[in-house]
């Protein structure tokens, strides 16, 4: 790799390497150059992008994966920063600005042009996680009354300048409402004199508003098999578009804050080695406090049945083993409820479907590791390895109708928690493994030692 | 809606209502039509499709989310299931070949195109999860030799037949390898008598092979916002695209997969409400019974430390706290090294990095956790809630102590497994929370009773 020689090159960096680097990375493609640059100083960075030419300094600004985009920027000199900055995408320059400090943001913002001026006021004030946060003001738009060749060139002037191209947008000559969506691949195979509204399908465009959650785009474009979507506001005018290379981004982020949530933590918003070690700890104490706390309720339910314990020691034997069986079965039973609910397979008044499909799974797979569990206790009673005193049989039994009872409840758990957090107003994918297994935990305690009294009162209890 | 209307229409559809619904269906966006067809049982479905313009039937079949679409085929008149094969998407049309039978399979391919026939030979042999697998046979490419007005010409004439026109691959005129990927947008802003080999930059192409990995062409689709990459084989001859729509099926895909293996079962090929009680028994059965068979080591460690329990059973009374806590700060590491390791912010040389932070953080989490756990049984000794015997102060030392021990260890084993699993060949997405909590279960136990044999001997032990 020359990943080295280039880190090395530029740490001695003076203008005649900056150039030569600037050179090499002008030669890739822009998301490799991302890598490299990433690997340096900030002020090499600057000294580098500052020598190449400037679509390509764009190109590679306007990537997401640049680390440290506004400290480059703040550091280049104003006038390449505003001249990169202007030709820069819009919900990029968003998306920066976002990160200067106040200092930075003023002073860069007086030199802009017009246009991003107006696009920052609009993009900026859009809440993360929305269609307005991942939207863009660069798009094609047209009158109908244009028709195909106009339309061509129109797109051919101000190809450079927008996001993309490949979806135009045709709006009411007086209302300037949206009245249709045009591929350009349908576009480029019509008749240059027809009207640009006999072009594609006569259907309704698929539209968002801003407002919308990231996910609820990220399904429509899964749906429709959509490059962009139009953001229309209340009065049917298109603001702005969403591209899919947004939403793909989105999705993965996303994936990421719900697989850290399912495994019972905040979501990070930096890399595993790039947060710091007390931003790191209060990411995972809150939960784990939290976790911690609610799980005391299983010693205040051992201290209640402290009697029972004192005379049969050996119920204890069995506690982790059952436990964990209830929590495993919940884990199981949500992750199943969050996707099924995330790809809207089920709606929130499907509940009582999937409670009545929990319930007699639940009693299988209880049976199933209940009958592991007597075997076990079997075997190793008649096998010699432990004693579990006269009345094995009774307690292979408490173990196994445990598990039953420990299981079908760790299922309709574990299925149904999804459910009330949409219900309450949660994304359902805020369920994490380690909170059902708590859920599950304190009342399996109940169950397991409610069992034991009813089979062992009279002989053990 | 609409949906229940049309359910009864349909319910007692004779050809007259087919061909009614058929027109309302062509006026929607076909995903939306999908969905109502979704409701329709399939002999429904194939009336309303044979009555529709075959191009607008083309649009709804090449919907990967119409369910019973091999079925729908399998059942309308072979000439217009021929004519519709033909017409659709190659990649679709081997999805929908593979859940034919026998007898339909030979029947419908001897009725296929000379074009569909050779794209579904080519592409029924990729195994599935590979980019072979997601990708079609319907791209554009020139060579190299050709104008850019030649080249435009080109792609009004197959328009309809390519699944994008958005990225047109130039190949050597001679060897036919593939020499670069130019952009339409940048195509209709050139001078038509251009080559088209001064098209957009002189960058070598993002490739992938057929046999990468779905989440690896996520990838690259990611890193370079790409709406299309072309499948190369190993002379650099392009063998087929995957295009963006299909990617983010796969993305979501990956993301339930991987979900409910975090959750702690195998992977379901269809939704929830879907799949039969047997099938879903199994998917769930078999991890479950394996973390049931590893966690009766629980029982084992118990029974070794039996003469500790019968002297002190107070201490029975923290065993789920304590080992929960262990559980729960494993499943946090693990979920947070699936997730950085997928997005490729660490790679397997960077463990020890890992060990070395999860080292101090386990450590810091855990005494915070000691603290709470010490501070809870003060306070009920000290209110009378409950009477912990003598060495009550022994007991919260022993508790805390454990707890700092357990923790560390979780993080630790948490962090690791993930590494361990991309060690030995497997998807680190593979780990689950019932799985880092099975394995920090008994060693919990064991850390727990040597730390009390430490503090406690000479008084409760």
């Amino acid at each position: 790799m020359n990943d080295l020689r280039l880190n090395q090159d530029a740490a001695n960096a003076d203008l005649a390497t900056a150039s030569n680097v600037a050179e090499q990375l002008a030669s890739m493609q822009a998301a490799d150059a991302v890598e490299l640059l990433n690997e340096l100083d900030v002020e090499d960075a600057v000294g580098i992008l500052a020598e190449m030419p400037r679509d390509h300094a764009v190109l590679i600004l306007d990537q997401p994966e640049l680390h440290s985009s506004a400290e480059i920027i703040a550091e280049l000199p104003p006038v390449i920063a505003r001249e990169l900055l202007d030709a820069m995408s819009a919900d990029r320059v968003t998306d920066i600005f976002q990160q200067f400090d106040d200092e930075t943001r003023i002073r860069l913002a007086a030199s802009l042009g017009q246009e991003t001026k107006a696009a920052l006021r609009k993009l900026l004030h859009y809440p993360p996680h929305t269609a307005g946060s991942l939207m863009t003001t660069e798009f094609v738009s047209v009158p109908a009354n244009w028709s195909v060749a106009a339309t061509l060139q129109h797109i051919r002037e101000v190809e450079r300048s927008r996001e993309t191209i490949y979806a135009i947008y045709v709006t009411d000559p007086r209302t300037k409402g949206l009245l249709r969506a045009v591929a350009l691949r349908r576009l480029i195979t019509s008749e240059p004199n027809d009207s640009i509204m006999s072009v594609g399908r006569d259907v309704a465009p698929v539209t968002v508003g801003p407002l919308t959650d990231q996910e609820d785009v990220a399904r429509l474009f899964r749906k429709h098999d959509l490059l962009a979507v139009p953001v229309v506001n209340d009065d049917n005018h298109i603001i702005g578009i969403v591209t899919v290379d947004d939403v793909i981004d989105a999705m993965t982020q996303e994936m990421t804050e719900d697989t850290l949530k399912f495994g019972g933590m905040e979501a990070l918003n930096k890399p595993y080695m790039q947060i710091g070690f007390v931003q790191m700890l209060r990411k995972r104490a809150g939960w784990l406090g939290v976790l911690f706390l609610s799980e005391m309720l299983t010693a205040s339910a051992m201290q209640y049945f402290e009697g029972e314990l004192e005379k049969a020691v050996v119920l204890t034997l069995f506690i982790p083993l059952i436990m964990s069986s209830g929590g495993n079965s919940g884990s199981q039973a949500t992750s199943l409820l969050i996707r099924a609910l995330a790809l809207q397979e089920l709606r929130l008044k499907d509940w009582w479907r999937v409670a009545l499909r929990e319930l007699p799974t639940g009693l299988a797979l209880g049976s199933f590791l209940g009958m592991i569990g007597i075997i076990r206790i079997t075997t190793w009673q008649m096998a010699g390895l432990y004693n579990y005193g006269p009345h094995w049989m009774l307690i292979a039994a408490t173990v196994g109708a445990a598990l039953i009872g420990i299981v079908t409840f760790g299922s309709l758990v574990g299925s149904m928690l999804p459910f009330i957090l949409q219900k309450i107003g949660f994304d359902p994918a805020s369920a994490s493994a380690p909170f059902v297994a708590t859920l599950v935990d304190v009342t399996g305690l109940v169950i397991y030692f409610s069992i034991a009294l009813v089979f062992l009162s009279g002989t053990l209890l």
